[in-house]
């Protein structure tokens, strides 16, 4: 499933957030109130949202992505954040679903 | 379920350590003995406890968070946490209660 | 299972992202758009792909590779990733197989 | 369960490892060979042990600690670990165990 | 279960690798292709191999090593490996196969 990059810089307690690249997924970077932003000096751009990064990760949990990582690099911060295809606890019921044949649909 | 990220600089065995943003959960700050505060030179006010960072994780972990990532920037460590809606253990049990009926309240 | 280890330097949202060394997997490399290069002043071969780093993890992802680890360092930005060889969901399923016969292949 | 920072500074191979803060539990630092010191310069205590953090490590998980995350920060490299209540092992096995009503006491 | 830390310096593509400190396992170290070498200006001893880090984390796998974190530390990459006692596969079953008496020892 995907893969999410998002990063702030110096604080963490205020925004701005970097939420994505040029090519990430537009809907979701509407959902996170993300702009595609060309920063002076970058010839690239970038998605950035002025939420604090902790709204972000509640907004991206609320959508599935689960965090894989975390690191500091110079004054940056960022998180990798992966979309889950089903959690632990639905892997299970597939499985005995599949065995005893319940058949109900989970959630 | 949502995030909290804590953060204490250059040294581990002292506090005061960050709880929070200004928008974080004044219930959470308080049962963690953080007082909202403006540091001079922000535009921003941040909850900022004296407890050194192993008190405050170890109250966060009675509230039911869990440590996602830790990392270093600059001179300030950082700890993403979130709390769990329910652990390995319970989610097992609703499974093969689901499937056995023995309908036993879990803890 | 094997590991690989990709990097990226100064910025997350653009590329090149270095994907392996002189000894690498070709074929995964070759599935990665890497090219094996030597940058000057180097005294060693590394491939390199043009893409962003959220592009090849979405690509080693459906590979099988999971993110094990990430770190700073310096300007560059590490990601430790391994290949699975299989899923939890895989070795739930043959313990039941194994106990209660059924017997059918998964997926 | 109770948190662990251990920490150590520029090399692995060799100790130093500061093992935790005035309040840490007195019984686990004694085990680990640790004791309380005051460094010049600084007001406050830490307990301070002369082995390398590998064998820390070591000693921390006979106690029935695990790493949670690790992260550098300057010249320190720190590790957080937290005590497990139960391993996967043993809740699986009271899950099992309530069902089936074997009742065998694991361990 | 035995903890191992390996570290590289400045670029992943190339070795050496830090293997281990003085105290290290000698016939897992041998297995690694590291040698016990008195880096000029220290006053320790280290296990070196001249392999890249990803060989070595190849080898570390067979042997059972799981990572359980990585970390970068000014121009040094670190990973923390353990040796895992039985893989959660293993332990799901030995828990099946106490309670059905199937027996069929694993592996």
């Amino acid at each position: 499933m995907p893969f999410v990059l998002i990063s702030t810089q110096i604080r963490l307690e205020t925004g701005p957030t970097v939420c994505g690249d040029e090519w990430s997924d537009p809907e979701l970077m509407e959902h996170l109130g993300a702009k595609l932003t060309k920063t002076l000096g970058n010839n690239f751009q970038e998605y950035i949202s002025p939420d604090p990064v902790r709204i972000i990760l509640n907004k991206l949990e609320k959508q599935g992505y689960k965090i894989q990582a975390m690191t500091g690099l110079g004054q940056t911060c960022i998180w990798t954040l992966q979309k889950e295809l089903e959690s632990l606890y639905e892997s299970c019921f597939v499985v005995e679903d599949e065995i005893l044949g319940t058949g109900v649909p989970l959630q």
